[in-house]
């Protein structure tokens, strides 16, 4: 979009949104790099390269990789945080922890989500590492409260929630590390069968078969 | 265990023995420091302190920080193959999974199968990744081959053997992230937890209460 009227310059609003825009391309450009070559194999020339500038025009946007990684897993936490809080409508405290899980698969298949599982805050300086993990304490206790939902209005059988929180966590987070965009299987089925056997398990015969929404 | 007879020195026997143990000690030592620091983070001075040595000590064990780390991935991946060989007893599909699935979680939160997990071998140069990644492989399908007999004698319901794999692989791996020794559970009570998820799944009312047997 160009300016208004007659002026070939941009406007503040313009210039703001045009500056964002390109910091997320910054950002997700060396979310791709470290999650195929790893945080510590990447260079910010890498970066640049992916996107055709400078190095020096990368640094308009960020002030070094610890930045940029902090900014990635932020941003994943951020997606999860928002999907843990909006997928909150009726129904029962298991049919609110399958939308949830559904959305959970879409985020970290995607390059901030996977940032977040492959990489994580790990290489980040303790005090930035603190930051993110109050944040990730945050979405995994929203998760354990809709599991303690589900118990209490007896549509999840009564165990662990912590475990069943976390059962979840593991089984659709490694969806990060082997799924392939290429194969044939969209991240949407994956997820689907992969919260089939959370919810049912794989015993013959099944709980209740048939039970489990489409998303 | 000294040597037999008069002679104050060790026999070759004894000399091999005992440089093997040093030099497991020394992986051991590393595999915990890359789990606690990460790999990057981790010099050959901070294993030396963790056991009381000089680096060169060190050296006389291994050659590179790269090679501990491949040895480490290795060690727990054999560990691995070794329990997908030996567990295979008679029963169902099911209950060898069961079983799989229990020696998968024990292995997964030591010293070695934490830093598969943890770190793996992605910070290994291309070749030795590869030698890996074969390994890992062959024992992923020994995995899906236990699942697939499941399905044939009717234990497991009908689903795609690979997202079964690799949602056991996700939930119990995930243990080695969050899991801490200190705490109130001990690891095979967490499997046993996981697995009865996995198995039985979270919907009210559960497939078949009971049928889990104890490890």
């Amino acid at each position: 979009m160009t300016s208004t009227g007659l002026s070939p310059w941009k406007t503040r609003k313009e210039r703001e949104r045009d500056r964002e825009m390109k910091r997320e391309a910054v950002l997700r450009a060396a979310a791709r790099a470290f999650n195929e070559q790893g945080f510590h194999k990447t260079s910010l020339d890498d970066v640049a390269e992916r996107l055709n500038v400078s190095k020096p025009t990368i640094y308009y946007y960020v002030r070094s990789k610890d930045e940029i990684l902090f900014e990635c897993v932020r941003i994943g936490l951020e997606r999860l945080d928002a999907a843990s809080r909006t997928v909150l409508p009726g129904g029962t405290g298991l049919a609110r922890l399958i939308a949830l899980w559904t959305e959970y698969a879409r985020i970290v298949t995607e390059d901030f989500g996977r940032c977040l599982i492959l990489v994580g805050e790990d290489p980040l300086p303790v005090e930035t590492r603190r930051q993110l993990r109050a944040l990730k304490s945050k979405i995994d206790h929203r998760f354990r409260s809709v599991v303690e939902d589900g118990i209490a209005d007896g549509s999840i059988r009564a165990c662990d929630p912590k475990l069943i929180a976390f059962a979840g966590a593991g089984a659709l987070s490694w969806i990060a590390r082997w799924y392939n965009h290429t194969g044939p299987l969209d991240v949407d089925t994956v997820a689907r069968q992969l919260i089939d056997v959370l919810v049912h398990g794989i015993a013959n015969p099944p709980a209740a078969a048939g039970a489990l929404a489409a998303p």
